[in-house]
């Protein structure tokens, strides 16, 4: 049948994380788009825990909003609370994270992507999605309602939704969310095209009724007194009144022990659930399950908005049956009267493992066609919204003729994670950390815009303001740490400074940059001592994120040259393109296992080819002569 | 099974309008409450027009306020417009309505219900109603998730939910609303206590996309610039900035033809709805159909609120096939570019024929079981919202073993809605009317606090502060009332303040009291010309309501006093209660129909008796003469 409607440009299927990204980054690109989605009420819901940012994903969302994704704004209008995470450990550890409005959070976003002149929206459930009769190109989707859309470009983004099944103890029912149904059809449509779809697992705490909680035996946990925003077009929060406070608690062997008592009904426990859960973002019951020596895990009890009593309980993921999960919750200390107002649960979901996907998020078996999100077998909202920005991106550049937009491991945890995706797979739902990303002295969270925010602008993503704010931030960083690097500083002036700090003091001048790597100091104590200096570098520029960054960049210096050269060791690996075309069983020296990898996961450079288990170095030779002649 | 939970005194099913008012009302008079809903991000919601009041719904509205009930508060913290309708006829046409944001409606009932001490929340689906054995007694509900919970009384507003089917053109599937799963289970439940369920359809229009409408082809309606507010608490209205405005445009027989040309794929044409909708809020095809001789039908293009472009396309409700839809709405001009970010459709629900309720809104079958709503045959937000507020007064007064608290015909719009429901029944969604209203000159707007707020506070509804700002009115325009009746004015003030208003000169003095009711001079005439009158009364007063109602007192005394005069005359039979128990096939001299219908209705009073259509006259006078023994 004839669709009804004009052909766009993208159709983004889905409006929660991946999908606003992606529908986003579309439109601002200049793509005539589509988004279709279940509940247009319920756009960027948030369906787990209403906080934005944390370790690794912090970074992420400043690195999205460098680029010029909606992430990082939206948490920034709708912030309860904010606290920089790690803050005693070393800059590339600092991680942001806000507590949200859940309902704010949805608004804003809406409210954001309402801003796009090429946006549109469509509230529908799509059904199946269209093809050439050979199934290798994408030509739209069809909805509920029976119609078809066509576009040359269509980004699936539906989340735990596919074929969504919601376990509570024995009880279970279909449900894309609680209180949402599950979305059936794209995934059987998709199977018929030749794609795998695995299924995963993931689950939610029961939400507390504030008032019921006896607020004294539990920990109080401020905000931060000078909150700082996630994205860098934020000048000041728009806090209405003082940020929220959220309460630790903790578990205990009595708890513990009634938890216990409901394993033999658990879906977890007795084979019911066969799906794997986030390792990381385990159920209580897994916690007490795999470390069964620790007799208490930690709870944080988080607000869910500035005008309501409903409150999160973080850590207390659970699908064990209600009864013993009501016990449980009252046998915690402070929660001896807890109220429930929904009860935890776990859900089952479909995904499709992704070395089925490009590093631009294209699909391999259907070209046109990019997933973005959860079904791409991540965890987690941030994680959900980079790949939907970059899937947005590389669906508008392919509509409009241009080459592929990558970000490198080198360059942004974005990187990291879609190489990690395509490379390793998921066997478990993925989530970032640190420790994923080799070059994370790198990859801070506070240079995210002096990483990113040219490319975003170059692709036509980063605004004009946002590109004049880095270009400005850039070169006054640049002066001063011109003026810094030939400053000289003298004895008299350092010394009583100096002997305040705790450190030793100068025999003789020195250039000013050799101090800043003492642990001691900061440039600010330099400032301070020095007043001339001072005075230059006011002349220059009196932004905190400049005299920040360039003492991190001093300070750092020989780690992150270090680091900067491994990078350019690997260059040329990564630089190497292997052809699609490639039949890597023609190569005989490969070994076997390198043979069966490669077929499979279809690694687009040398470097991709080196991160595969099983892929063994020996192999990367062969494969380097080979792809040199 | 025993519940997990404590025993609540009531359970209200569904938190849309109805159950909103049910529960606050429930929780504000004691009662220790249980909200249950599908989505506790979806309290109240809007499911069509996003606009509350209007014609005879605008009265339900203050009266509700009046009672201490929260529509009226909770539209005007989200209304984007406001206006009164009606002002050219006289006072008892007077209707209040505003233009709300779809979404601060929602949010703002939740924060209202969350001040509620005594109310509890539960997100969750109620599948089945719990019973003695012998199904005379509601003991609880149970869930979805397999949970039961204990209440003595229970109060079902499942609204469109219930079974509900949604038809685009000869597309159909499940759904409570669109984007919402429906809701199965209770139906049957009831059906197996012996209740009868029955089908009605409703419908709405597109949505639109207001980008796309050339807004110069249609007239513009701004808000009022004196907005008045619903409720009785509220002083000034929250306006962010100014008001929105709203559309109007036309169809014409170019339109009608597009639309005719899908009568043979519209569900409501071939056969596939077979339910009745609502005769006056009409389907645009219906309305072709129906009054084929209009070659044009009025049309209100309507902002859903604040922060969004998306529009509702007021008066083009239909259900047609969506290419015809599409096709019809871009012959409107204006509309030639218009885009649909979700199309219209009609939806068939389950309802309870109402003669199963009594005046309570309790079921004769089940104690302790109540609907409120949508459910009981009606269509409307105030509708639902005013039966839901009786249901959750009368719930929590039958725990607490008060009397029924009942309203009367000649009391309140609520009163007539009940008593048709009950008396008449419903074979099509039943819509508030002022001509429904047959002592409509008392059931003013503007006097609803002075009917209901002192039956509201008595039985601890209507606040503290609202019951004194009641008094001090009260008292205010009795005085003020006192003060004009008694008053002298003289020709040589008032002569040149008649003249110029075009009405005749004084030959003597005359009390003022009898200037007022001429139809050119309002009671601010007389305050402008009579210096003195205007001190003593500004010695009382300077509240412009209290002035108003003074006016419309003395303006309209003898059409009111000739109204109570007709009241005092029914009185009789409206306070003749009538045992459950009588059994009417043993008064013989009733006639055969008379019995039938009062068997199959059991009236509560001689006065609902005589409205029972087939109850004769001389069946009154037997039954009268009956009860007399
Ligand atoms: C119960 C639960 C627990 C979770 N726990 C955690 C946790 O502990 N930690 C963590 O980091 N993350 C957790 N998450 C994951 C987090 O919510 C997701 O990672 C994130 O929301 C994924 O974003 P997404 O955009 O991929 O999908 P979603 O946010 O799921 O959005 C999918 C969107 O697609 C729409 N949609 C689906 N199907 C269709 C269709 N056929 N047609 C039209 N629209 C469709 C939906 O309406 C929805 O808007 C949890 C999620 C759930 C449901
Ligand atoms: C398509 C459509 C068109 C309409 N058009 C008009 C119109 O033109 N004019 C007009 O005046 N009115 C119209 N209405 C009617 C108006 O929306 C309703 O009259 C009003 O919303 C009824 O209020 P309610 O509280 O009875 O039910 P609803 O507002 O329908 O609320 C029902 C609530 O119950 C919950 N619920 C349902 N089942 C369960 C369950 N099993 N367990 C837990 N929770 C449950 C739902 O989640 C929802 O919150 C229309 C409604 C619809 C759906």
């Amino acid at each position: 049948m004839k669709s009804l409607y004009p052909t766009y440009d993208v159709i983004v299927v889905g409006a929660g994380h991946a999908g606003s990204e992606a529908a986003g980054a579309a439109a601002e690109i200049g793509a005539k788009t589509l988004l279709i989605t279940m509940n247009l009420d319920a756009i960027a819901k948030m369906s787990c825990n209403p906080a934005i940012g944390g370790i690794a994903k912090g970074q992420l969302v400043r690195e999205i909003d460098a680029l010029g994704g909606l992430t990082g704004i939206v948490a920034d209008k709708s912030a309860v609370q904010f606290r920089m995470l790690n803050t005693s450990k070393g800059p590339a550890m600092w991680s942001p994270r806000c507590q949200s409005d859940r309902a704010l959070y949805s608004k804003t976003m809406r409210e954001e992507l309402e801003k796009k002149d090429n946006l549109y929206f469509r509230q529908d459930n799509v059904v199946d999605v269209l093809t050439t009769n050979d199934g290798k190109r994408v030509t739209g989707v069809k909805t509920s309602t029976g119609q078809s859309f066509e576009a040359q470009s269509v980004i699936l983004t539906t989340g735990t939704f596919g074929n969504g099944l919601i376990h509570i103890g024995e009880t279970n029912f279909g449900g894309g969310r609680s209180g949402e149904r599950a979305s059936v059809g794209i995934s059987g449509a998709l199977e018929d095209l030749g794609f795998e779809v695995g299924r995963l697992k993931t689950g939610t705490p029961p939400r507390i009724d504030g008032r019921s909680i006896n607020l004294d035996k539990l920990e109080i946990q401020y905000g931060d007194e000078d909150p700082a925003p996630f994205s860098f077009l934020t000048d000041s929060l728009p806090f209405q009144e003082e940020q929220l406070t959220c309460w630790m608690g903790d578990t205990n062997e009595e708890v513990h022990d009634v938890l216990r008592s409901g394993f033999d009904r658990s879906p977890m426990f007795n084979g019911t659930i066969e799906s794997t859960g986030p390792r990381y973002c385990p159920s209580i019951e897994d916690k007490i399950n795999r470390f069964s020596e620790k007799d208490g895990h930690q709870l944080f009890l988080e607000p869910e908005g500035w005008n309501t009593y409903e409150m999160y309980l973080n850590g207390f993921s659970t699908s064990l049956p209600e009864d013993v999960q009501y016990k449980a919750l009252r046998t915690i200390p402070g929660f001896e009267e807890a109220v429930m107002l929904r009860p935890g649960y776990a859900i089952e979901y479909d995904y499709f493992p992704p070395y089925q996907i490009r590093r631009s998020m294209e699909t391999k078996i259907t070209e046109g066609l990019f997933f973005a999100g959860q079904i791409n077998g991540t965890t987690g909202y941030e994680e959900a919204a980079c790949q939907g920005l970059m899937a947005g991106i590389n669906a508008a550049r392919k509509v409009q003729g241009d080459e592929e937009f990558i970000l490198k491991r080198s360059e942004a945890y974005i990187g990291v994670l879609i190489d990690d995706l395509i490379t390793k797979g998921t066997e478990e739902p993925y989530r970032m950390f640190t420790s994923r990303a080799e070059h994370r002295i790198l990859l801070r969270q506070d240079n995210a815009d002096l990483r990113l925010t040219e490319l975003g602008h170059k692709i036509g993503l980063a605004s004009e303001e946002r590109f004049e704010r880095y270009k400005t931030k850039n070169e006054a960083i640049n002066k001063v740490h011109d003026l810094i690097a030939d400053y000289t500083v003298y004895p008299e002036k350092m010394d009583p400074m100096l002997e305040e700090q705790g450190t030793s003091t100068l025999s003789q001048p020195v250039k000013a940059k050799t101090l800043i790597p003492r642990p001691q100091l900061s440039i600010y104590n330099l400032l301070e001592a020095d007043d001339e200096l001072n005075q230059k570098v006011e002349a220059i520029t009196t932004d905190e994120d400049v005299l920040d960054q360039v003492e991190i960049q001093i300070k750092y210096a020989g780690y992150i040259e270090k680091e900067f050269e491994m990078v350019e060791e690997m260059r040329k690996q990564e630089d190497t393109l292997i052809p699609d075309s490639l039949n890597y069983n023609k190569i005989n020296s490969l070994s076997a296992e390198g043979k069966e990898k490669m077929e499979r996961i279809k690694p687009e450079t040398l470097g991709q080819a080196s991160r595969i288990s099983g892929v063994s170095p020996s192999d990367i030779s062969v494969l380097m002569v080979y792809l040199n002649n």
